[in-house]
C-alpha cells in the first residue's frame, strides 16, 4: 500500500454516501499513489453525523467544518454539502493548504465561483490541488466519447443535443426539499441537472459554449412543507439553445418533470465524419456512427466494458457492467493521481466557473425574453 | 366499387410517386365513398410527364397546370410541386370548384398561406374541400399518441421535445437542389422538416404553440451547381424553444446535418400522468409510459399493428409492419371520406397557415437575437 | 410498359390480398420484363370470390381451379390456398405449361413435395418456371445478411439461432381454424412458422441443415368450434436443435404462444469474423457486428433503407421504411424477372422440398424421444 | 455495527476479487446481523496470495486451505477456486462447523455434488449454513422477474428461452486456460455458463426441469499453450431442449463463440398472462409484457432501480444503475442474514446438485444421439 492521506468530508447525505464508498474502495481497484484514510466526517447534527461516520467507515466525526478543515490528519477536504456553503468551506480549506474536491455546481453564484477559481489558482502555485466533482466525465462511455472526438473520428461538430430528464417532481404533491429553495440550491433543474450536461457537452466536444438563449419554468409554485406549504423559488425546468465556439449548434434541456425518465442524461453529437449518442440510463453503452462504415453504416451500440476503454481495465471482464458509484471511484482515483503526481486535476474550479457562467447566462436570457446572451470570458 | 372521382395531380417527383401509389391503392384497402380515377398528371416537361404518367398509372398527361385544373374529368387537384407554386395552383383549383390536396408546407410565406386559408374557407361554403398533406398525422403510432392524450391518459402536458434529423447535407460537397434556394423552397430544414414536427406536436397534444425563440444556421454556404457553385440561401438547421397555450415547454430542432440519422422524426411528450415517445425510423412503434403501472412501470414499446389501432385494421395481422407510403394512403382515404361525407377534412389550410405562422415566428426571432416572438393569432 | 402476362391466382384470404397488391403494383416500382395482368381469381364460393376479385382488382373470378389453370389468358398460376391443395394445383398448372408461384410450405408431406419438385424440374426443361413463396428472403435486411455472409464478412459460421414467435393462440379459448387441423395444414407452428426460419437460416448462411433433434407440443388440445369444441391436431410449438453441413450449431423455435411477440421472426448468426441479428418486428433493421471495428466494435443497427441495399432502390429515400407487403412485391418482381430472362427463379420447389425434409425430420425426431435425425438428401 | 464474523476465502482470481469487494462493503449498504471481518485469504502461491490479501484488504494469508478452514477466527469459508476443489474444501469446512459459501457450479460431478448436498443437509441440523453462489439470482431484475411469476402476473408458463452468450473463445488462437480442461473445470460453456441459465430459469419460474435433449460441440480442439499447444477437453458450446414439470418448453444455449456478445445472459419467459425478457448486458432492465394492458400493451422496459424493487433500496435513487459486483454484495447480505437469522439460505447445495443433474443429463443426452434424458430426482 502506498502512503496514506487523510480525508475530511463535509456532508453525509446522498453525495456523502457515494463519496465514502469511493474513498474506501479506490485503492482496491486502482494503483493510486496515495491511499486515502477516512479520517473525519463533518455534519451539523452530532448524533446523525456519528451514525453516518460509523456506517460509512469514517474514523471520527465533527460538527464544525472549520475544525474539520483545521485537523492535522486531514490532507484532503471533500465538500458534499448544498451549494450555498461551497465557497466558504473551499476557500478556508485552500487557505489551510488542503487539497479540495468540491461537489457540483461549484457555487450558487458566479461571484462565488470566481472567488473559488481565483483561490484555486493561487493555491495551485503552492501545490494545493482542487477539483470540481463533475463525475459524469468519469463515465467510461463519456470519456470514450471525448477520446473519439479528440481523435477526429467525429469530424467537425455540427450539433450537440443534450437533455437531463428526471421525473421526481412530476407529482405536484411531492414535498419541499432544500433543492427547491433558491437560497440553498442557487437554482433548480438548471444548476442540478443543467450543470452536468453543460460540462459534459463541453468536455466531450472539447469546445466551449459562447452564447445562449433560454427560458425557464416553475410548473408547481408551492408544495407541501411540514404542516403547511412552501414556496418553490427555483426553476422546475430549463431549456436553452447554445452555440459553441466552433459554430456548432446546441440544444439543452433540464427538467424534473419528464415522467418515466428516471435519470436520463442524454448526449448526442453530430459531426461531419460521425455521430455519438449516450444515455445515462444505459451508462455502459455508447452509440457511435461512422461514415467510414459505408453502406454497412449504422449506429454501433458499443458496450464500453473492454479493457482498453477508459477506467474499465480496473474492473471486470467484458460485458460485466459497472454502476453509478463507479464514476466517483474514478473521480477520486484521478484526484489522488493528480495530487501524487503534483499536477492540476481536471475539471478545475475554473472549469466549474465556466459552467456557472453558462448557467447564469441562461437565467439572464430567460429574464430578458430569451434574448441571445454571450458568455463573456473563456477559460 | 363506389362512384368514381377524377384526380389531377401536379408534380411527379418523390411526392408524386408516393401520391400516385396512394390514389391507385386506397380503395383496395379502405371502404372509401369515392373511388379515385387517376385522370391526369401534370408536369412541366412533356416527355418526362408522359413517361411518369405511364409508369404511375395516370390516364393522361398535361404540361399546363391551368389546363389540368380546368378539365371536366378532374374533381380533385393534388398539388405535389415545390412550395412557390402552391398558392397559385390551389387558388385556381378552389375557384374552379375542385377539391384540393396540397403538399406541405402549405406555402412559402405567411401571406400566401393566409390567402389560401381564406380561399379554402370560402370554398368550403360551396362544398369544396381542401386539406394540407401533413402525412405524419396518418402514422398509426402518431394518431394513437393523439388519442391517448385526448383520452387524458398522459395528463396535463409539461414537455414536448421534437426533432427531425436527416443527414443528406452532411457532406459539404453534395450538390445544390431547389430545396436549397429560398425562392423555391421558402426555407430549408425549417420548412421542410420543422413544418412536420410543429404540426405533429400540435396535433398530438391538441394544443397550439403561442411563442418561440429560435436561431438558424447555414453551415455550408455554397455547393457544387453544374460546372460552378451555387449559393445556399436557406437554413441548414433550425432550433427553437416554444411554449404551448397550456404552459407546456417545447424544444424543436430540424436539421439535415445529423450524420447517421436518416429520417429521425422524433417526438416526446411528458405529462402529469404519462409520457410518449416516437421515432419515425421505427414508425410502427410507440413508447408509452403510464404512472398507473406503479412500480412495474416502464416505457412500453407498443407495436402499433393491432386491428383496433388507427388505420391498422385495413392492413395485415398484428406484427406485420407497414411503411412510409401507407401514410399517404391513409391521407387520401381520409380526404375521400371527408369529400364523400361532405365535411371538412383535417388538417385544413387554416392548420397549414398556423404552422406557417410558427415557422415565420422562428425566422423572425432568429433575426432578432432569438428574442421571444409570439404567434399572433390562433386558429 | 412491357409485354403483359396474365395471372390466375387461387385463394383470396390473407395471402391472396397480399399477392394481389404485389401483382397490381410491381411494375410501378420495378423494371420488370413482363407486366402482370390480374386475369382471374379463383375461390370456392362464387359470391365471395367475385367480391374479392372486384376489391383486389381481378378481371374475372372462377370457382373451379381447373378451369382457371386451363384459361388461355393465364400464363402464371399463383397458389395461395392451404397446404393440402398445393400439390394438386401445382402439378396441373405445370403440366399445362403455366409458370407457378406456390405459397409455403410447399406441401403438407415430403411425398407431395417430392412430386412437386420432380414436376418443376421437368417443367423447367420446357421453360416453365416455378418458385416457392418464402417471401422473407425478400426482406432487404435478410437479403443483405446473406450478402454479408457470402462476402465472407461474418467468417465461418459457428451458431445460428432462429425463433419465430407469435402469440395468437395464447388464449386457450381462441377458436379453431383450418391452421389447427392436420389434414389441412399439415402441421402447426412447425410448418407455418418453422418453415420460414429453416429457409431463412439456410438462405442467409448459404448452408444446409444436416440433422435435427426436436420436440413438439400441443398446449391446448381442444378449442371452441362453432357450437362445440374441435380437436387441435397440430403442434402449438416446436423446438429443435440442428447442425449445418459446415458444423455450425443451430437452435430453432416456432410457437404461437409467445405472449407479446406478434411476429417476431428473429435470426442471429455468429461467425468467426462477425455476427448478425435480425427481428422481423423491426424488419427495416439489421444488426451487424464486425470484429474489424476493434475496440470501437459493437452491434451496428443498420437501417436497411439505403439505395444500394437489396430491393431498396425501387422505393423511398433513406430512412423511409417499407412494410410487410413489400416482400411480396419483391418476390413477384424476381419471379417475373426470371420468367422474362428464361432462368430458374429461387427458391425453387427443390428448396421447398429441402425445407419439408427438415420439418419432417423434426417430427420424426419428436416421435422418437428427440433422437438425432439426419436429413437424407441434399439439394 | 453488529457482531463480527470472520471470513476465510480460498481463491483470489476474478471471483476472489469480486467476493472481497462484497465482504468489505456489504455492511456499508445493508443492515446485516453480522459484520464480516476479512480474516484470511487462501491461495497456493505465498507471494501472490500475500499481495492479493493486501490489495483486497484481508488481514492474513494462508497457502494451506486446511489451515484456513481450521482457524478459530474463521466462521465462514468462501470457496472461490476451480470446480475440482469445491467438494473437498466444502466437506472439510462443513465438518469443522464453518458456514460455507461455494462458487458455482457446485462441483464437477454429480457424485461430488451429492456428497456436498448430503453434508450440507447434515450440517444444517447443527446450525451450519451453506449456499451456492448463483449470483444472478441477486440481480434485482431477475429477483423481480421471479416475484412477478410468483404473484401470478405471468400466468401459466409456456416457454422459457435462455441463452448465455460470450465470445472470448471466438479467436481460435486465444490461449489455453484451466477452464478448457475437463479435469479442472468439469465441463466448458455448459458448466460455466449453462449452470447460470439453468439455475436462473428454475429460479424465475419456480419450476424444475424434468428432462432434456442436448448436444455439445468443441469447435477448436487445440489451442496455444506455453510453447506448444494444449488439447481442449471441454465443450465450447452446448445447446439443449428442456421440459419443466409444468409442461413448459425450454430452449437453452451456452457458448463462448457468439462474437459480439460479451456477457449476454438472456432469459425470456412466456406465460398465459404475460411475458418477461432480460439480458444481463442491460442488467438494470426487465422487459415485461402484460395482457392486462389491452390494446396499449407492449413490452415495458422497466428500469429496475426503484426503491421497492429487490435489493435496490440499499443503493441509489431511481435511474442510477448498479453493476456486476453488486450481485455479490446482495448474495453476501442474504447469506449473512440467513446465518444471523438461523435459517437456511438459498440457493442451497441441494439446488446446486439439482443444476448439476441437469448438466449431467445434457452431457448424457449428447452422448446418446440427443435422446431425451430425464432428470431422476427432484429436490
Amino acid at each position: 500500500m502506498t502512503e496514506e492521506i487523510g480525508v475530511g468530508m463535509v456532508g453525509h447525505a446522498f453525495m456523502g454516501a457515494v463519496h465514502s464508498h469511493a474513498w474506501r474502495s479506490v485503492h482496491r481497484f486502482f494503483d493510486v499513489p496515495l491511499t486515502p484514510r477516512l479520517a473525519v466526517l463533518g455534519g451539523r447534527d452530532a448524533v446523525r453525523t456519528k451514525e453516518a461516520a460509523t456506517k460509512y467507515g469514517w474514523a471520527a466525526a465533527e460538527t464544525d467544518w472549520r475544525a474539520l478543515v483545521a485537523r492535522d490528519d486531514v490532507g484532503i477536504v471533500d465538500i458534499c454539502t448544498p451549494g450555498d456553503t461551497h465557497a466558504e468551506i473551499a476557500l478556508a480549506a485552500l487557505a489551510a493548504g488542503k487539497h479540495v474536491l468540491c461537489e457540483k455546481p461549484l457555487a450558487n453564484t458566479v461571484a462565488e465561483a470566481e472567488a473559488m477559481a481565483a483561490a484555486a489558482a493561487e493555491a495551485a502555485t503552492r501545490g494545493v490541488r482542487s477539483m470540481v466533482a463533475f463525475n459524469y466525465r468519469r463515465v467510461p462511455a463519456i470519456a470514450l466519447a471525448r477520446k473519439l472526438v479528440a481523435e477526429g473520428r467525429i469530424g467537425e461538430i455540427r450539433h450537440v443535443r443534450a437533455v437531463y430528464l428526471q421525473d421526481w417532481l412530476s407529482d405536484p404533491e411531492s414535498p419541499m426539499t432544500w433543492r427547491l429553495r433558491r437560497e440553498h440550491a442557487g437554482s433548480g433543474a438548471l444548476g442540478d441537472l443543467g450543470a452536468h450536461i453543460v460540462d459534459a457537452a463541453q468536455y466531450v466536444t472539447g469546445d466551449l459554449i459562447t452564447g445562449v438563449s433560454g427560458t425557464t419554468e416553475t410548473f408547481v409554485r408551492s408544495r407541501p412543507d411540514g404542516d403547511g406549504r412552501g414556496e418553490v423559488t427555483v426553476d422546475d425546468a430549463a431549456v436553452f439553445l447554445a452555440r459553441f465556439s466552433s459554430g456548432a449548434l446546441g440544444t439543452f434541456e433540464a427538467t424534473r418533470y419528464a415522467l418515466g425518465r428516471k435519470n436520463s442524461m442524454r448526449l448526442e453529437v453530430n459531426g461531419t465524419r460521425g455521430s455519438l449518442a449516450f444515455d445515462f440510463e444505459s451508462m455502459n453503452e455508447l452509440s457511435v456512427f461512422s461514415e467510414d462504415d459505408g453502406s454497412a453504416a449504422g449506429f454501433r451500440r458499443l458496450l464500453v466494458t473492454e479493457p482498453d476503454h477508459p477506467y474499465v481495465g480496473a474492473w471486470w471482464p467484458p460485458g460485466h457492467l459497472i454502476g453509478y458509484e463507479h464514476t466517483f471511484t474514478h473521480e477520486v482515483a484521478d484526484f489522488l493521481t493528480a495530487i501524487g503526481g503534483d499536477v492540476d486535476p481536471a475539471p478545475s474550479f475554473a472549469d466549474g466557473l465556466r459552467v456557472q457562467r453558462v448557467l447564469a447566462a441562461v437565467e439572464e436570457s430567460a429574464g430578458q425574453q430569451s434574448t441571445w446572451t454571450t458568455i463573456g470570458e473563456t477559460r
